[in-house]
């Protein structure tokens, strides 16, 4: 027998917590006789000690022990899913799960809200009109089951302890925990029911991981995780320096992925989605080309039939803003820097994105970014428009802009692709 | 403007928390818009960054002006303080407080309660019939300026940001931070109003501070913050590896406090209650002898005083145990190691002390050292002698003082001073 004290003790002088301590903490917390205040005590106490490879899969275990897991053997296809770290204008699975799905798998991708620069897949597909993300489990299958792929709210009874232990983390400065990220995707996904997934870790200005190091560092611990509870699990890193592709915000992303699926993407945006599609086809034992699926528009017919499926109208206009305002190039030159972040704040405080986990989202604004880097601008020349329902909001966007832009007279070196790096089981 | 969870990334992050945030943090956490999960976020941040200087004195400020602060104005003498940080058999504070005051000074002891294996000087003066350790503002005035001294409860008012602090501290692992042990100390000791404070830092086995390097940052933590508040404060590290003289309890503690005053002390226990008395007069810019102070009666009669203003009958038959129980000697040697810890838990386990704060404690258990370290004893003879109310609180007595006693065939070295180390301002 422990108590909460003396595990919380134990973790923050250095010691590791065996398996029936931590099967103990989290019977408890569920309970509540361990306290909130005692579980964010430790959540800080393994900010600064971490979690070796052992207690990491203990952990885990018991967020997914903490609720149900979804039963996906009734799909007849191999499941995959795939989960980004989250990034500015990542519309990446708005395209990539009807095509892995056109391709022969069944794609079961239950997501979060967004919280703060970062925005949320289920807030861009509610700007359609009529689109469900909140499904019961049984919803959940039959659209799987009939469209191939499902983009859901994670309902309450997946991995409830992660949901306890989230919202303590968002208010106690201990999110930025590898060990504590790694198990609250992984509880969720591993909840979930998919046989293989592919892991998109964002790296840069942009996203939650500064340094590639650090990327690497949660991707690989992610993918032992993975393996560890038999799912199949392979990561990339790829760039968030810069916005993927040009929209930021809900509707816009919605409309520029729909604009990918008809062959008319991003070049950077196609190049993680295809990337992506390929791990996934590859976990899934699927021999299929996705740049072709795309190409004959199968991948859009996916599309469609999911949206249909979870009373979505694919054909209604999209919610448009009120109000438009636009940065022009201050001089003429190369376009060197776009800030992901100082972005992905801007559409944020336009109304894209939420302070808190109650506030409603704005369907119409964002960002659309008329120039990337690499491209010559002329002085003048629009960079951004931003949009918004509400006057009010363009002030502190333009706030959150403030050095977001570098031009140079020097031509910058080419661009690299921002596919940084695989990661495979070890 | 700011908000905990910035606060507290800041601090994990090694940054300095301003003086503007440390009073927000108190007023917000005062009106519950801090959460105690946030708080104890925090606490465990501080316990691995600390606080520098400059934070740690804002940091007690904050939590003093949390609440009231008792006038002592209307007392004609010098007053002077002493605050334990807590051993076994640590009966000094009922010897002192009259000594010191029948030398001319006024002693306004505001304590806490024993929590653990160190037990708690109120618990030990309520094993006086009639004695009463909860007095008002008015009555705790009252008894100082007829008896010269007063022992009794911190009131609620004083420093309740502390009360709410170290509640939590004991329930998520971060009681072991020397500013936040320095800071709850001082505080109340500051808003109790004394203008000088000698305090009694604990090194060894049986205390908080398991090294004099600990104990030394300590006291010079709190000396520092006694200047910066104006109040006069010196230190003492005295050694805590073996029970102080030879009562660990309640009522027998009592009993060898009274037979102290008679003259009849421990060489041990004298040796550290008339080191601190000197510190204490000095403080209080008084020129007197405490030893002839207890020679002739004058720290007697102020004891007295003070159990009858308090309420209590200094000539009532204290407590006896129903039962008791022998330890004899497994050898015949010299008995050269007699471990504080143990045997303060092991009276902890009769009955003395207790586990939760709203335990009662029995005023007759406890232990009585039959020898001392550097004494020569004979196999049989009793070493200690258990005293409890309960025939069941023996078994995890015993447990408790597995290895407590060596004895060696060889003489141990000299006994060396308690006394280790004086610590004054710098």
């Amino acid at each position: 027998m422990t108590d909460a004290a003396t595990l919380i003790r134990a973790k923050r002088d250095g010691h590791r917590l065996a398996d029936d301590d931590i099967w103990w903490l989290f019977e408890a917390y569920a309970r509540h006789e361990v306290a909130d205040e005692q579980m964010s005590a430790l959540l800080m106490a393994i900010y600064f000690r971490g979690l070796d490879g052992a207690e990491l899969r203990t952990w885990t275990a018991a967020m997914i022990a903490s609720g149900d897991r979804l039963d996906l053997s009734s799909i007849r296809r191999p499941t995959v899913d795939k989960h980004s770290t989250g990034g500015v204008g990542d519309k990446v699975s708005l395209i990539l799960a009807p095509l892995v799905a056109s391709c022969g798998a069944a794609v079961p991708q239950l997501s979060g809200r967004g919280l703060g620069h970062t925005g949320g897949t289920l807030d861009k597909l509610e700007s359609i009109p009529g689109f469900r993300a909140a499904l019961t489990p049984a919803e959940t299958l039959a659209v799987l089951a009939s469209a191939g792929c499902v983009i859901c709210a994670a309902g309450s009874g997946l991995a409830p302890a992660d949901r306890r232990l989230y919202a303590l983390r968002d208010v106690t400065g201990t999110v930025e925990s590898v060990p504590l990220i790694a198990s609250s995707i992984m509880s969720k996904k591993i909840a979930e029911g998919t046989s293989a997934l592919v892991l998109d870790v964002k790296v840069g200005t942009g996203a939650f991981m500064k340094s590639q190091d650090q990327a690497r560092e949660l991707a690989e611990t992610m993918v032992a995780l993975g393996q560890e509870h038999q799912v199949r699990t392979t990561a990339l890193l790829t760039a968030m320096d810069v916005p993927l592709g040009r929209a930021v915000g809900n509707a816009v992303e919605v409309a520029e992925a729909v604009a990918a699926l008809h062959g008319d993407g991003p070049a950077d945006l196609m190049e993680v989605t295809l990337a992506l599609a390929r791990q996934m086809l590859a976990l899934a034992g699927l021999d299929a080309d996705p740049a072709a699926a795309v190409a004959d528009g199968r991948a859009l017919a996916a599309y469609r039939a999911m949206v249909r499926a979870q009373g979505g109208d694919p054909d209604a206009p999209l919610p448009r803003a009120a109000h438009t305002q636009v940065l022009p190039a201050p001089a003429s030159g190369w376009l060197t820097g776009l800030d992901a972040l100082k972005v992905g704040t801007a559409a944020w405080r336009l109304g894209a994105g939420r302070a808190r986990k109650e506030d409603a989202v704005s369907a119409a604004a964002g960002v659309i970014c008329l120039a990337k880097p690499g491209d010559r601008v002329q002085a003048g020349q629009p960079l951004l428009e931003l949009r918004a329902d509400d006057h009010e909001r363009f002030g502190p966007a333009w706030a959150a802009l403030e050095g977001a832009i570098a031009i140079s007279e020097d031509a910058p070196p080419p661009r690299l692709s921002p596919v940084i790096e695989y990661i495979s089981p070890k």
